[in-house]
């Protein structure tokens, strides 16, 4: 294994021990220090950032990428604010969850730990690398960043901040560690670093996330995408349909929580999809129907069946007829990537259907996909939605970035 | 792909999403005919068996591979008194962890689903295709079961007698499959299903587990070795300690909590030391020591560093001298393998200290390190105990085999 990937590696381990047993003042301190440091070096900071867009301008990126790769005071400011925010939050680690006595006397408890080192992989958007930091360092963690090469100017500036500020808190600076190189061989042999990384989480698109999965022998944490539905079903009330389907689809266009897929029960077919057809309408979103469907509005678009298994995160929905509530789920499970599913009814029994047998993070009743966020959930801060379904599941916050240990009291016990 | 595995992948999630909903009382009485029925079928199973056993002989399998290999009635009724076991603990699905309201009046709860699928990678123990089956069945997911290919037809009985039982129970008898082929080919296919199967546990031998983690695109929870360690601190009450690790060494050798290293401080050592090496004499137990404690017991042997990283599963122990409980903290950390570690000691903070700084799933004050088990955990079972750190950590029970989802209760709320 290349020797400076090495070297980060043993580092973070040696910085992982020291974070572990920091107290929560020790770790708020620090963390206002970065934040303060940030916005003092905006300067040099947006310095740096303007080589990486020249450098982006010359390779013709596009000026939806260049706009997040961007920095300037406000998105500083705003980088320095998540980390001030993080503050409030309480310590995740420490807690115990339980504890009990055995037969034999033994005191069993479960105490909450940080999960050691964690590897982030990301794309262009520099602000993620103050943004995981704080989320890995509130939870006790050392983290390994391996930020995009479109980004490494920024990236490089940031961290150099955030580690004088770990120093004027003496915390080790080891905290949080980039690769600085932009070497695809390297990014390999960091998904394979088991010794040194606790877990690998990726954050961009699905191809890194699917590489990263397919390279990996380091446990990776799949945040992933979603091709959400929205069920109405023969009892819904079609106003609160036609509302949350509005909000879902057109509130915000390319986000994992956004529907792309609407299953409709025949029986409100004739009466529902008009009223949302002509809502959609006010946001030009494209509607590719199934043949049911297309009978009811027939100057709607044909759907193949490559449609229903489509995140577009565009101006673009599906619409599937089914004759039950068991089809609607059954097509749900057979086509949905488990993000976030809802049922809009007024049944009770269907609504507890719904809930129990679809297979998905996150499940809803007469409410929007919308809402699967970290801060929506209350956990005041988000570093990303799980969609597997091993260890997080869902949004993961600051708990979701920690691990437990058995502690056991004895009094000289063994075993017989 | 190979189609045998996509058809078993298919028939596998499809029967996930029944036994998802199965009640407790169906999930019982289905473990009940599954136990009654491989008693009747004893004869059939020994049959089997034989054949696997002869083949065995001929390849010149040792005494000891043999003996596990075998089957005997009074084995088959232990598999079936396994399964009964399972019957009298809780149904782990359907709780739900917690409730709360968001201040949009949303209710969001966490529920505790299966996993789904389970892929289970084992060797030559058939007892192990039951025992399997079992834990997964009652936690509600589907498992398919790759076994050792010396025990192919053992295994090809046993899951044949299981899935007769669960059409006598009208439940899917894909709740369970078995991959018959002994191609290698196959099984590396297996471990990328990631399409079909939500989790892989190797069990078994450390290579066996080395390959699935490197391997397998799937998730993987590692069951690992144990590198577990004994420190006898300054204040240690020394016939506690001699107990301890006398039982921890020699209760059973062959596992991996037991104890395969001390750590003694030095102020210690010389009371304690030919008090430790004459109790582990009654067994035959071979002491390899550092310098410093070669110097104290002369007669013992020399360790070599490569000792202070071995499992050795056998009647041999190392021995390490340090100055400080931070020296002891600091060897464990780098030589353990996150399993199980020990201090005996009557200080107070010591105590604290190790339980708080020590990296490993279990850490015990004045215990044998013999306790990291599901039973003695007051699990009721156990699949394996997990050394990594992601989704379960430690011993593994019915609710390490379990995921959990979102529900959340809307009145037509949409994001703004």
């Amino acid at each position: 294994m290349d020797e400076m990937l090495i070297k980060l590696g043993e580092e973070a381990v040696k910085a992982e021990r020291e974070l572990a047993i920091l107290n929560v003042t020790e770790k708020n301190n620090a963390l206002k220090l970065v934040a303060d440091a940030l916005v003092s070096n905006a300067d040099s900071i947006i310095a740096a950032n303007a080589i990486d867009i020249e450098n982006a301008k010359k390779n013709n990126m596009s000026p939806a990428l260049i706009d997040r790769l961007l920095l300037n005071k406000e998105r500083i400011e705003g980088m320095a604010e998540g980390l001030t925010q993080l503050i409030a939050l309480p310590d995740p680690i420490g807690e115990v969850l339980s504890m009990k006595k055995t037969p034999g006397g033994l005191m069993i408890g479960k105490k909450r730990v940080p999960l050691g080192v964690i590897g982030i992989i990301y794309e262009a958007r520099p602000n993620v690398t103050a943004d995981a930091f704080g989320l890995c360092f509130k939870s006790g963690n050392a983290v390994i960043l391996k930020g995009g090469s479109d980004a490494i100017n920024s990236n490089k500036k940031i961290v150099e901040v955030i580690k004088g500020a770990l120093r004027e808190a003496k915390v080790s600076e080891n905290a949080v560690s980039l690769i600085e190189s932009t070497d695809r061989e390297i990014t390999k042999q960091f998904m394979k670093m088991n010794k040194y990384i606790d877990v690998l989480i990726p954050r961009g698109s699905a191809r890194l996330i699917k590489t990263t999965v397919e390279e990996s022998t380091v446990p990776v944490i799949e945040t992933g995408s979603g091709n959400c539905h929205i069920y109405v079903d023969e009892s819904a009330d079609i106003d609160m349909a036609v509302n949350i389907i509005y909000n879902a689809k057109t509130q915000r266009i390319g986000v994992c929580n956004a529907c792309e897929s609407l299953v409709i029960h025949k029986n409100v077919l004739k009466d529902a999809l008009p009223k949302i057809a002509a809502k959609l309408k006010e946001k030009d979103v494209e509607i590719r129907c199934d043949e049911e469907a297309l009978k009811v509005c027939p100057d709607l678009k044909a759907a193949t069946d490559e449609d229903f298994y489509t995140e577009y995160l565009d101006y673009i929905i599906s619409v599937k007829t089914v004759n039950s509530i068991d089809e609607a789920i059954e097509h749900i499970n057979t086509h949905n990537t488990k993000h976030s599913e809802a049922i809009i009814t007024k049944d009770y029994s269907n609504a507890n259907k719904f809930l129990n047998e679809i297979d998905a993070a996150a499940v809803y009743v007469n409410a929007s996909t919308r809402f699967t966020d970290g801060f929506e959930f209350g956990f005041g801060a988000e570093i990303g939605i799980s969609t597997q379904k091993l260890h997080a599941r869902g949004p993961m916050g600051l708990n979701e970035l920690t691990t437990s240990k058995y502690i056991i009291y004895g009094e000289g016990q063994v075993r017989g």
